[in-house]
């Protein structure tokens, strides 16, 4: 909604509202207020200029915008008075017919127009109040919608019109369209109604996702509100929560599996229309057949997900399907695999049912190499390929966030099933995604570490051949019989772990070699030279978890070329190595990376031309110890990054000769700060001294109470970059001489006698081809100048240091800006430090303390903040604040996700050994309402309810069910109030429901109506 | 320069200058004048906003402008004042430093500003009259340049500032900037003498060109000045007239051919410095080398031209490169192959000598199977590759312009040199393009004509392999030993000859198969199904001209295989053939296209595998017979397309079946009227008439006086295009049936049970798949009704018609649209028509009255007309007029090519046999001034000069020589007076110029000062 004043006694209010119905796309609502007492003639021209035909190509569009209007064809059908926005032919250089036939519609309710204009000429005329003529039809004109009205406006009323607007209509909906205009006695209540149905539609969509809170502090439940749905717009929703559509489900299975789909063609479509997801997974069990398995447990129904991912890449055009062709309703998803994981972990809190569903579509993707595709979508996994023609395309593994994130399901899924993750570790449905992306020897990384991956044509071409045929299975690593290669979870999990130790720089974290970055794009140019120490805090946390995971098991199978990898790197964290660690020499660790590449080369060389001969039993000791051993290697890593500050580093660099590696330290970051909290490496004190710091570092930005990714440096000036005195070019002997015949091929003389490189040598390959060239002109004397004129080089741009955006850009992640999803990340570490300080019986000081550093991170968070402050609408979020102006990209953030989760805790929803622990230690009293208030929600069935609150209360849904928080006074014990739908109430004194009732809530049984959580202030959060 | 008035005492001028040269790129100066009697007080801010950054990449900044931003760093520099406008890395997403050494520039001179803004962000502060704050530095913003500036005006002064803006300096430049800006005294004075010698320098340009000239009618010689300008930055001009700088000729040697160069480097490096093209070639041909003198032939000193061609297609942004990485100056050009020979045509009028070189340039460009090359470059030709992810790329060849503009140059050439095209026709020095499209067999042409030439990725690597050895020449048809493959021009002229016959279509034209249209783009969709009766009207004066070429030769010289396909094709043009050729039935048609496909097919299938086997002695006997028969053949095939209003067919469809082949006419085209009066086969009686026609026709626009492309019909609009009655499906065994059951798969029926297809199927192509689809879930409902449902497609969208652009654009060649190039080939037909007419002594009267329709036609041209109604600047040309609005396009249009050769004839210049004649006939008597005049021109050197002229005169150069008209009063008799730069003056008193004298002017010998032509009112047009 939008307020202007026009002038003291005339006021204009425009409301915009977007419906998902067939029938209409948006509608501006303009309202026109006459304010004074008396009465006022109004002669007004309102509308819309540059309407884009149906069916225009985006990047014809943007880059040849006037060829574009040649083709519009612009009309007002007579009959129904509304206006059509065309292309009269599809645009295509191909000598083919093209025929358009859709077209963008609006038309206009509320008040006659005397004239009606689709272009934007007449303005002007309108403003100097000559007289205009009605437009009916343009050719070759960019759109405009305008209506001319003149009308008497008595006093203190006011007026009231619609602009509706559509796109890419086809005919047959707009002859409907026309007769519903024609036969409807009240249109505009007709309109209305598509409104209010379709904002109905979208809070059962938020309902589904537990969006819905009431507590006194409105802007938190309203943000919360946000978080979700952004959170489901990006990742998606279930969309009918447990329910399968089986027919969707057999599709599915067809799109990647012929053979299989044919083997249980009889018993697929014998199906009922839906069944619960644990019901279908029942049944397909029964059937024997473990890719069926796989499919079942890949399956995910979701829906209502924009494509999710950087914007600025090209691929990413938000586009959320919610229909097939045929206006029916469409399971559908695709996303960055990097991003959608993250949603899906929050989504995954209120359908813990499907936790394992995810881990198997994360690790389902991951390749025999240990890395991950790009993309995944419903119909399958897919990956970069290079065209020559774009420079923003490349190929590489985006090596982050695999570590966390499936670490993060894991432990979701270890809270919730902790029976049913240790089974999948032995049972054989999970596979291989075969990329075909071929990493290169050690050698030569080490080589050239930029250029490490070759894309391996023929097997694209096979996997091609393959989709065809067998379906989009075929992606897959197949065994010689053509059928999809299955393992285990373990080998799954064990995989990625080895991949990530192979890349161990001792002391200085994992090296970043697959030509893509780490997460955050901050540092998008690091891939190389760069060394993650994040990665290697993720890994500390998640071999802790292993351990934990394999504890009690026995043997496990593994393929046999894993099993000797993974002995071969056990060879290299044997206690007797491990404690050289400490004091291990640039020689030393040049070795101990060279042995684990090594092996790692071993292994893909093997699999990459064989695939796997087969499986081999392992010991499980043998595993626990390697981890333990693996653990106290990467602790002496860790100690050895710790700051003096007592912050740690994030990113090093790696800079190594013929045999020896020497690591050099980047600047502070957030993203290690986040990380180490992340590790479980630092106890409750330690934090609380970092967050200190942290609060008082150059990160901390003042004017946003808010973390920086790291500070904001000073750069030089453009006239002080690339300036070299005269005396360094005469330290070097003959070089004067050189620059005197190459002209200014090579370094230039300014009028104030320093030199510049020329601004065609944009690096040092740019150098090292201009050297090349200029060779062939002047023989020895250049071949003799290389190294120095190299080494000026680097001199002159530090290129060795090179990070990417951190180093040279001032928006997204780039300097000066707050990156809001790694705020968010911050916040999400706090708050487990937060409750493992509780859960480890500290100091009630010490836990106070770091309740405190929670609530100062969460005061930095947009919703605490003015419009102005924020520069943005308070409670939405934002991915990023950049320092020259307010927050940028409304929902482009993980910070939903992080917050979704932080949310919960803050309510003291903890689930832990498949039970429902109510802990509200971090929740303030000040959240209580101190009035009576109605909970509005929708319950599990979709049916509207309100919930009458007393005093002193706070509502929410969670999984569906509606929990009740009442805080009674200091003396009364604390209780638990489970309403049951059929029997009689049941009251629980400890806080914890038992493995029973947490799981028919898991399960979204409905035999639970509400949970009432009754409270005294000491259980609380005292600020 | 444009004037806003601000108020009644205040009036602002503002004037754009542009400069070429190295320091400044262009300023804005503004003068702001008091017009009233008191002094005013005045507070300004001025400036520019959204100033971008070097380096910004268009792609990108198209499609993701939001990105860029981020990347952008404004600073003032403290020591100069000069606001830099970079970005502060390179745009890239691969992990590799990208330094951005180049800045864009503006600084402002002429008043102190009290305050500078490198943003817009404080404009609104400005209005509003709130204090503004000085900003010396931006970070991730659009820059701007805006200075704030409070002074007194006194009463009748003005006030001039000026900005001074220039793009992509590097360091080195803006610090010598800032040493000139700081030491300079008056810098205004010294930008203004800069400006002034950049007009000098364009002087200097046009006058290579002949641009000037002085008549009474000052519109006529600035439209002239214009259209030379246009033409020169089209094509390019030659940089220092025939002039050889051989350092770039041995450059373009050592580029081409490696070997070559090898053989000849002592030779080519010990040439003087500069040698006249004529004396290089007599040089180079005492080498005995063919491959060099082919090169030499080829080698065009040009420059000046922007890369050429369709602004819509994405390889043609304008570039103007004048210079070098090093800043010296470059021999440069590029553009479409069709569009650049267009300019140089009316650049040899100037440059007679190059003629044979430009003709080498455009046969040796020339390929095996008788086509050309998408584009020409000063580095050899290019072709169009397919970019799967591009929907606007495609390949094929444009088989447009290729007859008439090789014709115009080979006519020019006959009439300036007829001995030298004669001997050429015997000397083995041209070559064969090898363009790796391989043209299909004449039954997949047949099977589908849309898809008709292959690529052949395998001879595509051979030459890419083969350009890094041997060079550029690698991309011709080379022989067994690697070297060129050469042969005469004879051969060069006959192959396209056969290739245009091989698909002639008697009755119908030439059948257009190569995947892309003929010119004009207007039918861009013809590929395919068209017949051009265009090409074959050209077709008809190649034929005569080959005839006159070929009369008095011996025997001519012919590859084996070219022989034997004209051999074939000699049969098919028997007299006893040509007879039938009036009562020919479909099936006949047939027949003949099939014979002549097979043969033209044969003779690829051999040279694509095999290249040639030698050559072989052909008899010119056969050849002038076969020419003759050809004529006749092409003779009936023309007078079946006269239409009944006398107007001629421009293009049909060719609709063929199994055995037979029909043809349908389209509808009128005014490019079919303009190729029928060229094409020599319209008598002046007959031109007059259908001259008058095309006045009274529908091609005719009254408010612009001339002619459209084709009729601007009326469409249907969007609703009652694809609208099926329900008798047409009732009509239709069992189709409602497959309807119900298909849903809106294939029709949907509206509210008032009309039927539409689904706005999905596009073309046939989309009905095709939709329908293959539909057969595996409905089976023989579907196969049986799949060809009533094309039938019933066909019958809604006339998709067979389907011409392209003239059929749904509103703008360039589309509907309504003026498209003035084709005016002004009309102009140009009209006038050879004309002559031709005087020069058969044809009656005065028809002289006359061919003379008045030459001005009607030229009445129409913009440079008549008013700003008002032309839309634009009248005296320059551009490329259309749009039916809704003004001429589009400055400067875009083959117009300038026509209309530098019109008004030559118009001032009656005309060479025949080597000679030249002085035939003012067109010339009216109000072109002569009425009072005397001072001609300001250039020489031949370069020096400005003024010819003192008396009054009723005319003046203008031509070849760099000055040529004064003066009218004298009829009684005089006519004379031509030679003024000899060292001897006395010579009067002629026939207007002819012996070959002696003329083949000094054509050699720009500059041994005569000027010629004066004496005339009387009787040799003039008399309006």
């Amino acid at each position: 909604m939008c307020f202007e004043e026009i002038n003291d006694s005339l006021e204009l209010v425009f409301r915009y509202s977007w419906t998902s119905s067939d029938t209409y796309g948006f509608i501006r609502e303009c309202e026109l207020i006459n304010l004074s007492k008396n009465q006022v003639d109004i002669d007004i021209l309102d509308g819309l200029q540059n309407i884009l035909p149906a069916g225009t190509p985006q990047a014809i569009q943007a880059s040849a915008s006037n060829l574009v209007d040649a083709y519009k064809w612009s009309e007002i059908d007579k009959a129904s008075g509304i206006a059509l926005f065309t292309i009269y032919s599809g645009i295509t250089d191909k000598p083919e017919p093209f025929a358009s036939m859709r077209a963008n519609t609006v038309f206009c309710l509320g008040f006659e127009p005397s004239k009606t204009l689709l272009s934007s000429q007449q303005i002007n005329d309108f403003y100097l109040r000559k007289p205009l003529h009605n437009q009916t039809h343009t050719r070759g004109a960019r759109g405009a919608y305008l209506v001319n009205s003149t009308f008497k406006l008595a006093a203190k009323t006011d007026k009231t019109w619609q602009f509706v607007c559509d796109v890419e209509k086809s005919k047959y909906d707009i002859l409907s369209l026309h007769k519903t205009l024609s036969e409807s006695q009240n249109m505009r209540e007709l309109i209305n109604q598509s409104i209010r149905d379709d904002s109905n539609e979208l809070r059962r969509i938020i309902s589904t996702m537990d969006g819905f809170q009431l507590t006194n502090e409105e802007l938190v439940s309203t943000h919360h509100y946000a978080n979700v749905l952004f959170n489901g717009m990006r990742g998606g929703i279930f969309d009918k929560q447990y329910w399968i559509p089986t027919k969707d489900f057999t599709a599915s299975v067809r799109h990647f599996n012929r053979p299989v789909y044919q083997a249980h063609e009889a018993f697929l479509n014998g199906l009922v229309k839906q069944l619960k997801f644990p019901e279908l997974l029942k049944l397909i069990k029964q059937q024997n057949d473990a890719n069926l398995t796989r499919l079942c447990y890949e399956f995910l129904p979701i829906t209502f997900g924009r494509r999710h991912g950087d914007p600025s890449r090209p691929w990413n055009d938000f586009c959320i399907k919610l229909k097939d062709d045929n206006g029916k309703r469409l399971l559908n998803y695709q996303g960055n695999w990097r991003d959608i994981f993250q949603n899906w972990e929050a989504l995954l809190f209120s359908y813990p049912e499907f936790i394992e569903s995810v881990i198997a579509k994360f690790v389902n993707a991951s390749t025999i190499d240990g890395y991950n595709p790009y993309r995944i979508s419903q119909t399958g996994i897919d990956w970069e390929t290079e065209d020559p023609k774009d420079p923003w395309s490349h190929i590489g593994y985006w090596g982050d966030h695999q570590i966390i994130y499936l670490l993060k399901l894991l432990e979701l899924s270890n809270n919730f099933h902790p029976n049913k993750i240790r089974q999948l570790l032995h049972e054989p449905i999970f596979c291989y995604a075969n990329v075909p992306y071929r990493i290169k020897s050690h050698k030569d990384l080490l080589n050239n570490p930029k250029d490490t991956i070759e894309y391996d044509y023929q097997v694209a071409q096979k996997i091609e051949q393959g989709v065809q045929k067998l379906g989009a299975d075929a992606k897959l690593l197949l065994n010689e019989a053509g059928e999809v290669y299955l393992v285990n979870l373990s080998e799954k999990l064990l995989v990625p772990l080895l991949a990530k130790l192979s890349n161990f720089v001792l002391g200085g974290g994992i090296w970043l070699n697959t030509q893509r970055p780490e997460w955050n794009d901050a540092n998008n140019a690091l891939a190389g030279q760069g060394l993650s120490m994040v990665t290697l805090y993720y890994l500390r946390r998640y071999v802790c978890f292993l351990k934990t995971l394999f504890k009690d098991q026995n043997s496990i199978s593994l393929s046999k070329e894993v099993a000797l990898w993974l002995d071969n790197v056990i060879t290299q964290f044997q206690p007797n190595r491990s404690t050289q660690f400490q004091t291990m020499s640039a020689q030393e660790r040049f070795d101990h990376l060279e042995k684990l590449a090594c092996c790692a080369y071993e292994y893909r060389k093997e699999v990459y031309q064989q695939g796997f001969s087969g499986v081999t039993d392992y010991n499980i000791k043998t595993i626990n110890t390697f981890l333990s051993n693996t653990l106290s290697a990467i602790n002496h890593s860790i100690d050895a990054n710790k700051r003096t500050d007592g912050l740690y580093h994030a990113y090093n660099l790696m800079d190594s000769n013929q045999d020896s590696i020497q690591i050099n330290h980047l600047q502070l970051m957030l993203e290690g700060q986040v990380a180490i909290l992340s590790s479980g490496g630092v106890g409750p004190e330690q934090a609380i001294d970092m967050l200190n710091t942290l609060f008082d570092s150059n990160l901390y930005r003042s004017d946003q109470q808010s973390f920086m990714l790291y500070p904001d440096n000073e750069l030089p000036n453009f006239l002080t970059k690339n300036r070299i005195s005269p005396e360094q070019i005469t330290n070097v002997p003959k070089l004067e001489q050189l620059l005197e015949q190459s002209g200014h091929a090579l370094l230039i003389c300014d009028v104030d006698g320093y030199w510049h490189f020329n601004a065609d040598l944009i690096n040092h390959e740019a150098l090292v081809a201009r050297l090349n060239a200029l060779e062939t002109d002047y023989g020895s004397a250049v071949t003799k100048l290389k190294q120095p004129i190299n080494a000026l080089y680097e001199m002159a741009f530090n290129h060795k240091k090179f990070t990417g955006r951190s180093g040279g850009m001032f928006g997204f992640e780039g300097l000066g800006s707050i990156y809001w999803h790694m705020v968010a990340k911050l916040l999400l570490a706090v708050q487990e430090i937060y409750f493992n300080a509780l859960d480890t019986n500290c100091n009630q000081a010490t836990c106070h303390h770091l309740g405190q550093l929670y609530y100062r991170v969460r005061q930095g968070i947009g919703f605490n903040k003015t419009p102005t402050q924020y520069g943005a609408f308070p409670t939405d979020p934002y991915s990023h604040t950049p320092k020259h102006t307010g927050a940028q990209q409304p929902g482009m953030t993980g910070q939903v996700k992080e917050e979704v989760l932080t949310r919960f805790g803050e309510l003291g929803i903890r689930i832990c050994h498949a039970k429902v622990h109510f802990q509200p230690n971090l929740l303030r009293i000040g959240e209580f309402t101190n009035t009576p208030k109605v909970f509005n929600y929708l319950d599990i069935l979709g049916n509207e309810r309100c919930l009458t609150m007393p005093s002193n209360a706070i509502a929410f849904t969670w999984i569906g069910l509606p929990i009740l928080y009442v805080l009674s006074n200091t003396n009364t014990e604390a209780s638990l109030n489970i309403h049951w739908r059929n029997q009689k109430d049941e009251v629980l004194t400890d806080l914890i429901l038992s493995e029973e009732i947490s799981c028919k809530i898991f399960m979204r049984s409905d035999e639970i109506a509400q949970i009432t959580l009754k409270l005294n202030a000491n259980l609380l959060f005292d600020e």
